[in-house]
């Protein structure tokens, strides 16, 4: 570790929360180089739903190597891509009737909001783009444009022109309906609001603190879309790939967006891959008008292509994560409904589950605990206040459980430490 | 290919050049599904440098995967990152006498861009940054606005304050020095141009045409950042990683660069990852200020470490580079010396070389005839007017004849189309 | 008239809703060419509050120019400009307790703004302001950036950014109080609201449509103010120098505006001049940071110094103001009253009242109609749906029965033409 | 003087340099408060071309106000305003053949470049604006981002976007035509130069130290805006109105602006009064698109008629401005050709006319000299190092003369205190 601290930037984040050397993960387990093992309810922040290291998507990737297939091909055609591609469309479009044009805009989350942003702008020849509280988009200059995080934009050092930031779902509380307001301030022509080219949303909030908007609300936006002129892009990067349950996490609500955004669990094994889904007439592009070195890596196409084809072929991965998820949310209720000096709130859709902590400060104290006793997860929120519960989908009954006695224990362990702790519970 | 027509975005480029959908790539070779066989001239534009699938990498990345060592990792700390970080420092930056902190600012050079600027702009509490004509830096919002090209530019939508261009070395011909120019503006309080946070430069340019900077006027800037209180950014992402020879390209210059950008054959293999070199004073980032799904990807740490050892833990590689360069630029001289009517320069430095078109159409057809014949290579420049030369460092002195050959027939072809053709050459 | 069709650019507004050309004017009255005579209800759109050409400000200004006075002088020293600083100071400032340094930021009212949005900038280092819907503080591009009109903003032609448009009290409705929301937005981190420098307010908004501020939003925006480190900005050109009763519109309100704006009828005779007064410890500006030609127009001076003389030695001006407002806003509110089928709401405060009709082209028929039969009002608001009221301080009880007898009859006349009057009135 | 010091804003400037308090003024003459007695060469920056309180012009005025005219009308029309219109077009337009369409942006100068740059983006729906290195165009956001001063663009405190400055004619010495720079960057797609919709440019420079270019090089701008379909915009504020010789100094160009902005002396008699001369095809203004108080000041149209018919009636007062000024650039040129070691430059056109002292800081010790001698003039240029000789046009030989011996007293006792005085001389 020696090194790490020594050669590698201040900006470092999550060694610091979890200061142990990684050296094997398997499924939803990783062992660290002093032989501590632990669960894993991170699941890389999204990007490893189905856990690490999967058999079937290893199996085709390790043959795809041996093959010597192209590995980099920039936005050549090849063979592997081909096939992700007929997959995407057999496995995931045509059975939700969805016709999109497919952008490979670099391989990371960031660079499919960013073609998000610029695809919506060229095609509405406008620069501004609505965004909400607590959002949370990426850190490229453009995505860090429509993202919440006041410590995150001040790294811009640059004025970010031409986004605005709304209130998101709830956010004034549960009698008032943000979109409305919305709606009163685009209806204005002297609200002061330039009229947008597009407005972005994330269906549940990941970084923000997994705050939930309702099919309501997220039907109303999608509407004002419409009547104003704006494009409607749902970033699905986090909430995405079965997260929530469904393939996209919008699905439930009946919306159809005009552009998302895909990335993290996309290769399904923890590869860069991203895409950007484009309504097709909105796909003006020029050739090469967007390009970038990594946009068609093929290693991840075959673990993608796997991926697809194991785990949403059929409905059985979204039905049995909406039913743990269930198990999962009644636990954690359970937890804090005990405990009324703790002051926490439960929210979430399938895997994707908070725990909103009302003195910011426990959320981070938990999350040590459970690192302590072998629990992997992670904070979230404007002060961390929030613990992300987010196991792979593929976890067991009993390792959900064994993680959620961990995260019991260590609850208790803290509320104690501030006497805050119900024992009667 | 139907698929890719009907379903992929309009944006795709390359795929448009070479129509073919390729299948197997190995060393400067690659096929396609016809049958039809390639030797590779592109280096997948540089990603590419020790050439496709190389056999020491791909053992080393096959064990590791069989290993179920870890694969995505955030910016957790992994024994694989521990390794590469330790290579990195042993092989490349003490026998240099360099010392810098290493920054994984997501796995693409655009991301590598972005945390330079942010970083800079942090240090300097400052917006400004100089930027050059030609220059390409990235597509994201932040690397776009460092970015030259106005097709690209265009795409972005939106204002990017903050970045000015400034003419590049040679850009109003050799008589003039550029840096002089940009002296006379920094030194004027009443020159318009706000005191800049830093300068971004390539030493030599790929996408604007591979325009070379002579290594006195690179000292100059340097020198001009240092008197001004700018940083000095090299953007080595294409040109580092020994295309030039030397592993980074501002080696031979005796300059000292505040932040270096790395990626493209960073990983060896065609494997996305990225790394931001900053200054250790200048590492002043808070922890989590930038971050992303994909900064720490094991499998390219893997195929990293394999690359650095083999290939550059003595100068074997660099010599050969610069050898060999010098057979390339004679025998594309003496082409283009034997076609007065062709009106071609010759321009490049290491395996970076570039056949400039007074008449820019002529370009894109001879690379066209290329590959016809099996020959796989690419322009660039404002008007796509400069034929890139760029084998992968590892090709034989017979490759590159043959390549050769295949360019020097397809010129005499195109030549006699237009009847420019000199036939006494 | 036929030069200012042909010559004076198309921009030209005022004289298309009143196409006459004025020869004379007085008080509260104005002749045309053609011998028509019109009530003025205008007020030079605020910049004529003690009516046209008053005559003791016309004898001190005819004095001045006769003695050949300094006429123009930069921001040199004059006895006519010292001899304003001391009036102002002794009438203005002294008896409300305030301490203010006085900008002279240039002549007109968009430049007291830009100079206020300077100097906050400055000090607080950022570059946020905060403004709200209906804003409108003027045409240059630092005023425009903070002024709501979605046709103004467009005229602006490029990005504008910084600044962040609000909810102006009232604006979603009586039961919700915009302050409570700007503090819940202000208090959250992740809310994507840059921690701003200023706040800019009207405490009546006029272009925006006769909008009055409750006194109790006033003090919490104050509030919030202070507890975000944000300079309060209260502009003061339109609502201010009487027009509301007291001399500063938001004196009732019980607040302490950091910067505050005043134009208009400053110089009371209608001659261009602005002040931007600073909180003494804000005023870090550099000597001849902001200039200007036109900073000391001394003519003004002279006009100003005989208006605060005249009309603010002691509170007759004020009182008389607020007692008229009274039988004003009686006699609009019973027109009203008796016409439901109209539906229009009389606000406003002082001599500065608006008709908001919910249908809005019905305001511009009846302001048409009103200038048929002499009198001379113009219309407000986002669409243009507000009759503004607003005749000169120093009308008396007869003149304005004469206006509002002639508004009466318009509107009659209009309801009646659209099938919408109640004759039983 | 107390009240100044305590009252006014740190951020008056003239007061410092001319620290009395002024009473009178006539012609070329003003005393102060004290007895003392100035001959003036500084003319209110430009704006009392005619000298002070003109006695033609004070008729007029007075008898204006005497007789009730209209005083302030917005942009409702006037019988004075449609005379003002008359006698431009009379006077000015037809005789150079000129057609412009008249807008009033408001009363001062930097009112008028924000029309202008707004009816170029408006007209070329681009945001990018090119201005000159030590360009000078106002005070307000939009005009201040065409300024080159960095301390007063350090005033903004917000990122200004869209504006991007190049070297002056001369700039890079007398060797160098940076018009071909220009072309040369304007010509390459990837130059980094978005597409502009509008060059800005003074033909002689006054705040940045009196820098004059040649016919040709403006020629090759105007020739460079037709090419790339930009719009040449003049700013004529302060080298207009006869400051130069002509009405417009750029008519011994030959050159056509598109736009044109007018300020400074247009009243004559230093009343605030500005316009923006429009090309009429590219007039296409919303009505009130761009609105104002002050912009129909009627005062001034009364004075700007008389000083129009007086002076402009014939080419007597060109005639004299350019005879005199030869004689003054000859004493200038003695001046400075007997003092070596002081290293000045004389530059200008007509009574336009710049010392650039190499040592900068004897600039403003030579003014400082000249003020306690009784001559009034100011310093100019990034660093203050440029005394500006601006005597009003009506000045006689004799009065010039005065003028000079002053300034030549003042050299020799500044030049002899720092050991430099030739003399011999």
């Amino acid at each position: 570790m020696e090194i790490i601290n020594r050669l590698e930037s201040e900006v470092r984040g999550y060694v610091r929360s979890f200061p142990k050397v990684f050296t094997w993960a398997k499924g939803n387990r990783m062992k660290a180089e002093d032989g501590s093992e632990y669960l894993d309810f991170f699941s890389g922040a999204g990007a490893l739903n189905y856990g690490h290291n999967d058999e079937t998507m290893k199996a085709a990737l390790i043959e795809y190597i041996q093959s010597d297939g192209v590995t980099h091909g920039l936005d050549m055609a090849t063979a592997e891509k081909i096939r992700f591609l007929e997959t995407f469309e057999n496995v995931i479009m045509k059975p939700r009737g969805m016709e999109y044009k497919i952008q490979f805009p670099g391989p990371t989350g960031t660079n499919a909001v960013e073609a998000a942003l610029k695809i919506a702008r060229k095609v509405k020849k406008r620069p501004g783009v609505l965004f909400f509280t607590n959002g949370y988009h990426g850190m490229t200059l453009g995505a860090l444009s429509v993202t919440g995080n006041a410590s995150k934009r001040g790294g811009a050092g640059v004025a970010m022109p031409g986004t605005t930031p709304l209130p998101y779902c709830g956010y004034f509380g549960e009698d008032r309906d943000t979109a409305d307001d919305l709606k009163a301030l685009l209806e204005n022509s002297s609200s002061g609001l330039e009229k947008p080219a597009a407005v972005i949303v994330e269906t549940v909030q990941g970084e923000g603190g997994i705050n939930v908007a309702s099919f309501e609300w997220l039907k109303k936006i999608e509407q004002l879309c419409h009547e104003h002129d704006m494009l409607f892009i749902v970033d699905d990067i986090q909430a995405g790939v079965g997260r929530t349950g469904p393939f996209f996490s919008f699905e439930p609500a009946g919306i159809k967006p005009d552009i998302i955004t895909v990335s993290k669990s996309l290769s399904g094994y923890g590869l860069p891959l991203a895409i950007t889904m484009i309504r097709p007439d909105l796909d003006i592009w020029s050739p090469g008008e967007h390009n970038g070195t990594f946009r068609g890596f093929n290693h991840a196409f075959a673990t993608a292509i796997a991926a697809l084809e194991t785990y949403w072929s059929d409905d059985q991965l979204e039905k049995e994560t909406l039913r743990k998820s269930e198990i999962i949310k009644q636990r954690l209720n359970a937890m804090v409904d005990a405990q009324p000096s703790f002051e926490a709130e439960i929210r979430g859709r399938g895997f994707f589950i908070g725990m909103d902590c009302a003195q910011a400060e426990l959320a981070d104290e938990i999350a040590g605990e459970c690192f302590e006793n072998g629990l992997i997860l992670e904070t979230a929120g404007a002060d961390d206040n929030v613990m992300k519960v987010m196991p792979p989908l593929i976890s067991s009954d009993e390792d959900i459980a064994e993680g959620l006695d961990i995260i019991e224990k260590a609850l208790a362990t803290v509320l104690e430490r501030h006497g805050l702790l119900n024992s009667a519970a």
